[in-house]
């Protein structure tokens, strides 16, 4: 268990508000002095005598210069988000204003916090431990009601409750062990040996699930990549906009806030679909195997978690490549990929333009087909035959999370370490093993559910989780 | 005065903070429900006997579904931004989240709020008048000191308190004449017609410095157009470079905030210098006379406050059509272009590329051209001297504003009529008109003061006015 760090006694400062323009804005402090900063530019009143979970209004003002009226929100130690004492300025949402406002908070002696670094400080001070604190960054990322809710239950602590429980029963077991070593002549077994087995077994149950849910987990958080691909005129442009269609609005929003990045968004049944944009440009998000050549296409093909392959029902057979393709990728299965295993592959094969043949000749054309969907992009029909084959992919009949789901490789890695070691422990105890053997297994599986938790950790393991949070949490 | 609007007792939603992803992001409610809503998602605690200016640490939920760990701050009527129940949620950064928020919120009863509406409110329930409204939103959209300061002075009620007391004596003046005329028989005059030919002459001279000040107050709210204009390769790319190098660090935190206008921003003593780019395209900022034709050019430059004529001195003499169109644009003076009046045009002519042929000898060879200026943009010389001159034609020998300060063409447009009348009640003086008659032409000027700060004014016109502030304020 980590406790405080030295130099753990200046006090930071950053803006907490997304940057730009708004009604208001929300600057944080935290740390030994934010008291005293905020008291330095708030003359109005003496907030180190005024009771925490309080608000004030007045001015800021650095000397003379007055900066903004404001409201200060008081959280004193160790009431507060970070443990230490926090002050929140809420002030005008100019970025001019903001901007005037942290450089008066590091002249009088805070300095601008690294990313994550408030939340950071919560762990340390122990308001939480590392799974939830990873959970903040998830809830911030959140876009989807299922990745909002993962987020929310581990941050709530769900997570960790049931990595405490197998740690406290492994913890009880390990110290009954290490303290046969103390009598190790008298040859004396305090811990039983078949309720040890039994807990390893209900353990490694445990992992197993917790390891399954990361399929899941992972595309919760991170949605999940798919391709259009096809032939030219098969009608990518034309299925991408019905796909975007219906969900316009969600996703105008969206794009907002990732303006950088070269993909369209669509939620289908609280996963987001990612359709995967090389180019950069929304024209080139749907390129053809022809053009591109085989190799370029294989390489989308493979970094995408779901393709679609479209085909024009009015041209001839589907190319021979395609079906190769198919054949390749069924046999590539990656853990991250949520490939659906009983149709065996990424790909779906989607036949448009159907209002011109009809379906049903449609279907009976392209029998050898594997699970076709026939749709008419242009007419807007299948469409939501599609969106379900899309989610039911994904989700693999379970509807939505439930309970824990393991959403970070970071936790899967340290998981499948834990179960590694719960079967060392497990072929220990059928060997009969000797407990200082037993107990080394069981202190190395502790190890590693602690380091999920955060109660084992290093400073670059916690610059690298934190470095990835937004400035000002 | 405006009273309390009927249908006024609806609450209003939205997100406070720019939209985005951020650490925190605020949601605020007022109204008559807002604590109502608020204790509906909020199952912690009971905020109405919770005292105002208070913050409270729970999980928001729409009754089972958790929505989010927040802390809620509470200001309650009278003591509010609004005057009414304010409720800020304080939610995390995540834009599905806020959403699922303010959604919550909605179906509890809240609306979503218009553009500036809760200072509207604020504004009706007489917490501040139009003018303090007003630079609520000027200080949010404030990008220099010079702005952000003249904001906050006028927000404090600095202009308003010089109109009331130029009011205030008026109105007295208004009630004894309007007095003497129910003795109207008896020929007495209770209003001293000196006192009153000496107010109109204070209030005469106090509107035209603030009709004078509109000139700064402008340009410190909205900046200031400028084009680089000249021949091919006279060096205009270099020299936005060479401008724009220095305030790196500030122009591309404002890009942000401008992402979608075409213009680069430059600040140089804390006025704003938009370089116009009518073409969208940084490359085509700088366009040519040449090729643009005469009119384009003209158009171009008839837009602009300030007029950068780029030469290279290497060449032969400057264009007769740049002096031509400096000719014609000294005759004209428009009222918001703050060109110097000493050099009596919005030109300043730069010769550049003088590391070449020197400084000296270029100053020789140009002694026709009207107060050149001369810079090396490669070798970044002379770009400081080029700012001084920008910034001394704006400012005129004003360094800073001080005291009130017109920011706004309805300010300005009021207290052109405010001077009609007071002409018109100093004349009425001079030729001893009835008190009947003067007190017309005082109500017309109490008139136009009372719709500078909002006594007098109108829906429509408040629509106008808060229509244009940010959701949320």
């Amino acid at each position: 268990m980590l406790g405080k760090l030295t130099g753990w006694d200046d006090t930071i400062v950053a803006l907490s508000t997304p940057p730009g323009v708004g009604a208001i804005a929300v600057i944080r402090l935290s740390g030994q002095k934010s008291l005293e900063i905020a008291n330095d530019l708030f003359p109005a009143k003496d907030l180190s005598i005024q009771p925490t979970h309080t608000l004030h209004y007045g001015l800021l003002a650095d000397g003379d210069a007055v900066l903004d009226e404001v409201v200060i929100g008081l959280f004193k130690t160790p009431q507060s988000y970070t443990g230490e004492d926090v002050i929140e300025i809420s002030c005008h949402g100019s970025p001019y204003v903001q901007e005037k406002i942290i450089e008066a908070c590091i002249k009088k002696g805070a300095r601008m916090a690294k990313p994550g670094e408030f939340t950071q400080r919560a762990f340390l001070n122990a308001k939480m431990d590392l799974t939830q604190a990873e959970a903040v960054a998830d809830m911030i990322a959140s876009r989807t009601e299922a990745s909002r809710q993962s987020a929310l239950y581990t941050m709530r602590g769900g997570f960790s409750n049931e990595l405490f429980h197998l740690r406290e029963r492994l913890l009880s077991f390990s110290a009954l062990i290490e303290l046969e070593l103390d009598f190790s002549q008298e040859d004396i077994e305090f811990a039983d040996r078949w309720q040890l087995f039994q807990l390893i077994n209900e353990a490694t149950e445990t992992t197993e699930q917790l390891l399954e849910s990361f399929r899941l987990g992972n595309v919760i958080r991170n949605g999940v990549q798919a391709a259009i691909v096809g032939k030219p005129n098969a009608g990518k442009s034309t299925l991408l906009n019905a796909l975007l269609n219906e969900d316009r609005a969600i996703v105008s929003e969206i794009a907002g806030t990732t303006r950088d990045t070269i993909e369209e968004i669509i939620n289908i049944e609280g996963i987001l679909f990612r359709l995967i944009d090389t180019a950069g440009i929304r024209q080139h998000t749907v390129d053809t195997i022809e053009s591109m050549g085989m190799a370029k296409s294989m390489e989308k093909i493979r970094q995408a978690d779901i393709v679609i392959y479209l085909f024009d029902v009015n041209d001839g057979a589907i190319p021979a490549d395609a079906i190769s393709m198919f054949e390749v990728t069924a046999a590539e299965k990656q853990i991250h990929v949520p490939i659906d295993e009983v149709h065996g592959s990424k790909f779906i094969f989607v036949g448009n333009k159907t209002d011109m043949m009809g379906e049903e000749a449609a279907v009976k054309k392209f029998s050898d087909i594997p699970h076709p969907i026939f749709i008419s992009a242009k007419q807007h029909q299948g469409i939501d035959k599609l969106k379900k084959e899309l989610a039911g992919r994904v989700l693999q009949g379970k509807s939505q999370p439930e309970g824990t789901i393991v959403t970070h490789a970071r936790h899967y890695a340290a998981l499948q370490q834990v179960q590694l070691s719960l079967m060392d422990i497990r072929k220990g105890l059928d060997s009969h093993l000797t407990g200082d053997l037993l107990a080394l297994d069981i202190r190395r599986c502790l190890h590693y559910l602690g380091e999920i938790t955060g109660e084992v950790t290093n400073e670059e393991q916690l610059s690298y989780i934190f470095g990835k949070f937004c400035i000002g949490k």
